[in-house]
């Protein structure tokens, strides 16, 4: 049976995960490991200043173990793998998250990071995001998404590589289909909203408009859910720049002795 | 005169950022914001549930203009570009960090999430670390360091691209030259300790054995380092795995009648 590790970012209380844990456990056999609470935007950072803490929940149904930790998506993922699970498991899911991880907003995202985790552990990944901002329903896309979870799994998703799914949140039956896309520019113009305390001292709050180029490239993932479709981008945790590595090796920056 | 935004993730308070400051200003003019606390490990994390708050600081000398942020690395930059500068800085530097930022713990490191903020705002960027865990004198390395980034800088980097340093730390005499490498693999085996609380809770610690493999393979940045050279590797923001695109054009997952 698939032995599938399912974490997120916006905490083990929230319906995505919860949704998506019911359809999972028809493909596999599901363990849960999840934050105590909402850690957003947390990118992959890790706990290394203070201790963590593990709880077992009870609030899943009993063919689903369940844990929550005081930490980051990443560090639920490291512990489960390292510490918490008996053997590897085949799949790590992460999601589903409540709004979109698209583009270059990925790279600060803790839905994506949990699964990138995952891949660096060599366990083929998956992050699942839901385009919304609102309250909504996930129990149908959850079920949409556990069937494509188990699509790309078969397809034999290599090890290191992250499938990170973007699903429109609009009526199953509009959904036009997938594409497999590369990651889009997301750019925000003012960031930041300035505002006075009651002792009149300023504070900000990071904010942003969406300043976005790609809505009508099809080829990124940014276009696709514009687009009404599902995308799928391959992500990798290999950062280096090879391209630029070939480039470098024009420059003249090797001799020690210019530096002293 | 080259414009440059300072950053790090050990906090301005740290001898790093400091040495290093005093020899980018024979360079450029030196704009510092950086975290008013050590956030190491944060990786690209940002400030979402929280207001900012800046804070003039004025321990370096005269002629740097020196900021503190209760926020993480990305925040401090992507402030300091956004609102606290009047104009774009020409370059993103971020360190010296107080130990090396190599291989796959590149993704979890606040330093180089500094640059990689500096980079997805078009600025090219440079972070620096030096190798090294217990006390040390920052000073030489500071020299050497500024130079190399005034090098890399002439050699035009390509926007989106970030040059990721590291120092080995052994005499300056002794460093056999600068390597361009490609990130190295590093993991860790045992990655968490179990302790017992005064009430017999147990908590665990992120800890960690180094399992190397890449200790003697010279074009990655690990084995540089390894063999006392300065490695500089050019990372990338696009997480995109192309190579994979390519392979799954081949997949049948296209269909959504099959997902519902």
């Amino acid at each position: 049976m698939l032995k599938i590790l399912l974490s997120n970012d916006d905490g083990v209380h929230s319906p995505g995960i919860h949704h998506l844990a019911n359809y999972l456990k028809e493909i596999g056999s599901v363990t849960l490991v999840s934050p105590e609470s909402e850690r957003s935007a947390s990118g992959l950072s890790i706990t290394m200043h203070k201790p963590l803490r593990t709880k077992k929940v009870n609030f899943f149904d009993d063919s689903i173990n369940a844990w929550c930790i005081n930490g980051t998506p990443s560090d639920c993922v490291k512990f489960a793998i390292d510490s918490l699970l008996t053997e590897t498991p085949d799949l790590v899911i992460s999601g589903i998250n409540h709004g979109s991880n698209l583009g270059t907003d990925i790279l600060y995202s803790g839905t994506v990071s949990a699964a990138i985790e995952g891949a660096i552990n060599d366990v083929p990944a998956i992050a699942v995001s839901l385009d919304t901002v609102g309250k909504c329903d996930f129990e149908p896309y959850a079920k949409l998404a556990a069937k494509l979870c188990k699509q790309l799994y078969e397809n034999n998703i290599k090890k290191g590589i992250v499938m990170n799914i973007n699903i429109p949140y609009i009526p199953i039956g509009e959904i036009k289909g997938v594409k497999v896309t590369k990651l889009g520019v997301r750019r925000y113009k003012n960031c930041f909203i300035e505002r006075l305390d009651p002792r009149g001292k300023s504070y900000f709050w990071l904010a942003g408009e969406l300043d976005n180029k790609d809505f009508n490239n099809f080829d990124t993932d940014v276009g696709s859910i514009y687009n009404n479709y599902i995308s799928v981008t391959p992500i990798t945790f290999d950062l280096t720049s090879y391209e630029t590595i070939t480039k470098m090796k024009k420059w003249n920056i090797a001799n020690i002795n210019d530096l002293q």
